[in-house]
């Protein structure tokens, strides 16, 4: 049986992969704004038009020529005469220009009158029949959002790479604008391997286990926008391993192989990836993960992550995100953290970085931290009853109790109770 | 023209608001796991069987009887006969049970045999010919996965309320179960009202702008797992809002109403669904979004938000979001903060807290974080240009250059650069 002779460090298997990666996804598609948020957008967006397309008052108020407030105090109120009014919306760009001594009654966000140069705010002013008392002067544009202000004509509003989030659909909205170009999304292939392995549906026999990493990973995809493509399940064949992924390097952009890292004498899916590709790290210094790893085949990588869910969740996060990254050119946000106080004493082998499960939780208006105890890479339930995750790095051989870390908030950790707004 | 007499606070409003919402999404529906992630488990779902279904080994290696083992050393192998092999996924619970002295190759994941108690990991023994040599003792149940220690039968697996996330999925899957009860979507249905606003698609008209505050609604309540329902665009008429918003009560769980909260000499907006409901705050101690508020009609929401952009965002995600997690009964992902020092000093009235557009970047290794400077609560901008949001509490009337702020992060700190595993 084989062991692994050597452990990469994770900061240069992600270098070796960075590096190596050279496949991009490039192709395009436009869609409808509204199917936008989450996409990665496919070009910069430069404003069509200015926003606001034209001056507007910022309030509800008058408008007037800066100039004949001038002085304008309660105590010594400068008169003008009322005009008329815009309500939002009407074309006041029609109107004949404000004459000294006038002013008219003006909705926010309407277009200011021509000649008129500011807005006094109503609380400022007071109606009285056909005449406005204003108790306060304005310097011109006060109260005015100037044309352009928002975008001017030709900005750069949207830049390609940046993950569409619900501001920017109104952005693209404002500026007219109601269809986007995005990045097509990642295809990325998976295939299990194992003898052990049957897939949901059929019923559980002696021996096996229910495959519950391909689901997991495929919904993992799904959370970091790719489209998983199934090539299935197949037992501890070196030919059939092989004859797969190489059929899925023609579809997909990127696979994963899961399981069959350490098959008796043989290390199966390694053996039959090398084959493959042109580049290959196996065995990395983390855990849960150690039997995870990648190799580059054209540019395209082929993951190897565990068969045990927990495991292989740790390596997609530290290798598939990543890569899909740099394949779309593109960040996805970064995980929610906060710091809390350790219940109990957690150690970590040095050189290993440790991915261990905690239990965050609320004492007292203090968050503390209770690491898991785990027995295996298997141990889902450490992440259904814990949730977070605590990452111990290489050259930490853990944290004592007491001590303040950070971790990350796999789930929140309060299931209801008062929203922090 | 109506200002606002009185500004309620935050923590105030979001009281009321939390007490009177009364409603409740209480259907479910079943979906595949795969179409689970995201959505809100309806269901207390419990293991129907114990996973790992039988006791199977954690590591390659010899199951042996533990006891046959003890006092072994690298310096005193102790020599057991090896009678066979069992690979993952073979059915060895049909074996005859183990004897004494004598010990079966055995794959990580596979059930340990009959009468066997532990696995001597491959590295501490050494296989030759018909003879494994046993290096080091293991204690009874070493590497060894117990049935049930993952999940044992009947203990529950994932809570109603629960937001799905992928590592469900896996747990899920390995108890062999396809589908969960998820509970419905909650319906959403938006009104916008005001004369100056045309939809996407038409022509830009002097005096109108976009109506960009919905589609960035619609696309804020896809990414929380709402359905938005659009009820369309009403201008600035008490009775058609009125008739809208009774319509949209019928069928949607909550309501949100845009702009036209305070045009000319009504406030046409909260005089319609005053009229329509038991409860009403209109007026929020916040910026931006003063004219932000809520009614409550029959114990349902109708949600009065700012017709501008921004402040509708600031509106959604105090008031909307912790509607949402009271009527499905689940609790949303905090965003992810970082902590940075601030650029320059910022400033808050005090009594109201200021939702900050900032911009949050990398320098030497610091954080920093620059206000934006902002002259409406309308422009998008400061949003696409910044990349965080600073929240200054009602207490707070700023901070100084150089103080150090926790912000929330909107978009990723770099696009593209080194990952952080």
């Amino acid at each position: 049986m084989k062991g692994f002779k050597k452990l990469t460090p994770l900061s240069e298997a992600i270098h070796s992969l960075l590096k190596l990666l050279t496949h991009r996804i490039r192709d395009v598609e436009v869609v409808e704004i509204s199917d936008a948020p989450g996409r990665v957008c496919g070009e910069n967006v430069y404003a069509p038009i200015d926003s606001p397309a034209y001056d507007r008052s910022a309030v509800d108020g008058y408008a007037v020529i800066a100039e004949d407030t001038f002085g304008a105090a309660p105590t010594n109120p400068i008169e003008l005469k009322l005009i008329g009014r815009i309500d939002a919306g009407y074309n006041s760009l029609k109107l004949p220009a404000l004459k000294p001594g006038h002013a008219i009654e003006i909705m926010t966000g309407a277009a200011i009158p021509p000649g008129s140069n500011a807005v006094v705010p109503a609380e400022h002013a007071k109606k009285r029949g056909e005449i406005v008392e204003v108790y306060s002067q304005v310097h011109p544009y006060q109260n005015i959002s100037r044309r352009g202000e928002d975008y001017s004509r030709g900005e750069l509003v949207l830049e390609k790479g940046q993950i569409v989030k619900p501001w920017h659909i109104g952005a693209l909205a404002s500026l007219g604008l109601h269809e986007l170009k995005v990045v097509r999304k990642a295809r990325v292939a998976i295939l299990s391997t194992g003898d052990e392995l049957i897939e949901l549906g059929q019923p559980l026999k002696p021996g096996k286990i229910y495959n519950s990493t391909k689901p997991m990973l495929k919904a993992l995809l799904s959370v970091y926008g790719a489209e998983p493509i199934d090539l299935g399940l197949v037992g501890d064949d070196l030919d059939l391993i092989k004859k797969k992924v190489s059929e899925g390097l023609d579809h997909a952009d990127a696979i994963i192989v899961t399981g069959g890292t350490s098959i008796g004498e043989r290390d199966l899916v390694p053996e039959a990836i090398s084959d493959l590709s042109d580049f290959m790290i196996h065995g990395l210094a983390i855990r849960p993960g150690k039997p995870t790893g990648f190799a580059i085949s054209s540019g395209k990588p082929i993951f190897m992550l565990s068969g045990f869910p927990v495991a292989a969740l740790i390596g997609f996060r530290v290798l598939v995100i990543p890569a899909l990254e740099k394949m779309l050119g593109c960040r996805f946000d970064p995980p929610p953290r906060i710091r809390g106080r350790l219940t109990r004493r957690i150690a970590s082998p040095p050189g290993i970085r440790t991915y261990a499960r905690v239990r965050i939780y609320r004492e007292d208006d203090e968050i503390l931290v209770e690491p898991l105890r785990v027995t295996g890479s298997g141990i889902l339930s450490t992440l259904t009853r814990g949730n977070g995750l605590l990452v111990i790095p290489e050259n930490v051989e853990g944290y004592d109790e007491g001590e303040e870390v950070e971790v990350e908030i796999l789930q929140p950790i309060h299931a209801g109770g008062e929203y922090q707004g």
